[in-house]
């Protein structure tokens, strides 16, 4: 009997944001693999490091910090084939996945190796779009509402293009963007009714107007929020 | 000393997708209240009906079906008001919210009359959108994905705009529009990619081609996911 593959959404940060299910999960499972930096911790797995156990397996992924494609890849092949043994084995590994494992996550680049010939079950999670939201008590959408989802990464003429045709929008992936994202919403109206916020859920969670934000401070994950009504239930 | 208001998101439907947060607030609340039909039961009750307790004082929020926006007004602010009445009591209230309670939910039309008066605490949940895309092994978007979110109310053209500025899309509140838009992404090349979804973590989920669903019957809780490129990690 081959062991099962999840794709274990373990929320953005919080421990008690993990599911039921996902708790469950990953106190059963004989493998546990994470992304994780070329050196240091694993930020998923520091979410659940309380309710692991020295008799489970880990299997760090290091992802190289280099973007260059290829490197990445070979990462990927590397543990999709690893994964695949020991699922080949019988034994269930459960891949943690920072947020939901299908919402801008890395689990993707696995999924896309394993899912024709392996089991894998993805368990979704509590995204960072829920914890921002729910930090900056801003609700995000309602009624016939469409709401877009948007990398910071993007260049200026791509987003402006895509606020223009949503009432709502989360701009995610800020880092060393931020600034330029500022500016860009004050050119478009849009600023008067944003939110930021980083590290949702986490003990160092902020919530401050885009004035008050550090440019050279914001981390990669950290999101602005924002309606044109100023508020959903408007 | 006032009690807190909890907008408690318990996931989309599996019981077990509730996050550890939730069940804790929940088993400890003296108020449960809750969205309901005019007549029957509450899904959102349903959802936890195994962790509720005869010491509980349930609060039903009956909303008419009637869609005409005042009635429904009307609702809320009785609602809202005996909320605020057991808070200002020192009693402790959930407000059950089916998926997240920020998107797209009933809540934030309490959450607008009580914040500014009470202590409101979101605790976001599993949404709808993470549910269909880990039902549908679909995964939503990735790097620069533009990722939108649109109700199937919309008009054509305004579904067709929107889409254009897109990488990746989640049509959700199908129910009665299923044919028209199923036709609108023939017409605009975008069928081939697109999964329907009902359902999602529930017993009776079902994942469908486009072509295979009977339009009468898709109900209001299903969803078409998309990605121009196919899939999200291509």
């Amino acid at each position: 009997m081959s062991g099962i593959i999840y794709g274990l959404g373990v929320g953005p940060g919080d421990p008690e944001l993990l599911t039921l299910k996902a708790w469950r999960i990953l106190r059963r499972a004989a493998i546990v693999a994470y992304p994780a930096p070329e050196e240091g911790a694993s930020f998923a797995r520091g979410i659940v490091a309380q309710f692991l156990s020295p008799a489970q397996i880990e299997l760090p992924i290091r992802i190289p910090m280099e973007t260059a494609r290829f490197p990445a890849q070979a990462v990927y092949d590397r543990a999709a084939a690893a994964i695949a043994e020991h699922s080949a084995a019988g034994r269930d590994v459960a891949v943690l996945c920072q947020g939901d494992p299908f919402f801008y996550g890395s689990f993707m680049y696995l999924f896309g190796r394993l899912a024709e010939r392996c089991t894998v079950e993805i368990v979704p999670g509590v995204s960072s779009l829920g914890a921002c939201a729910a930090a900056a008590g801003f609700p995000l959408a309602a009624r016939n509402d469409a709401l877009i989802v948007l990398p910071a990464t993007l260049p200026d003429d791509a987003l402006a293009r895509r606020l223009e045709a949503c009432d709502a929008a989360a701009i995610i992936k800020l880092g060393r963007h931020f600034a330029r994202v500022r500016d860009l919403l004050a050119r478009l109206g849009l600023a008067g009714t944003a939110r930021y916020v980083e590290h949702a859920s986490l003990a160092n969670a902020r919530l401050l107007p885009l004035d008050a934000v550090d440019p050279a401070a914001a981390p990669y994950f950290s999101m602005i929020l924002l309606h044109r009504r100023g508020a959903a239930w408007r």
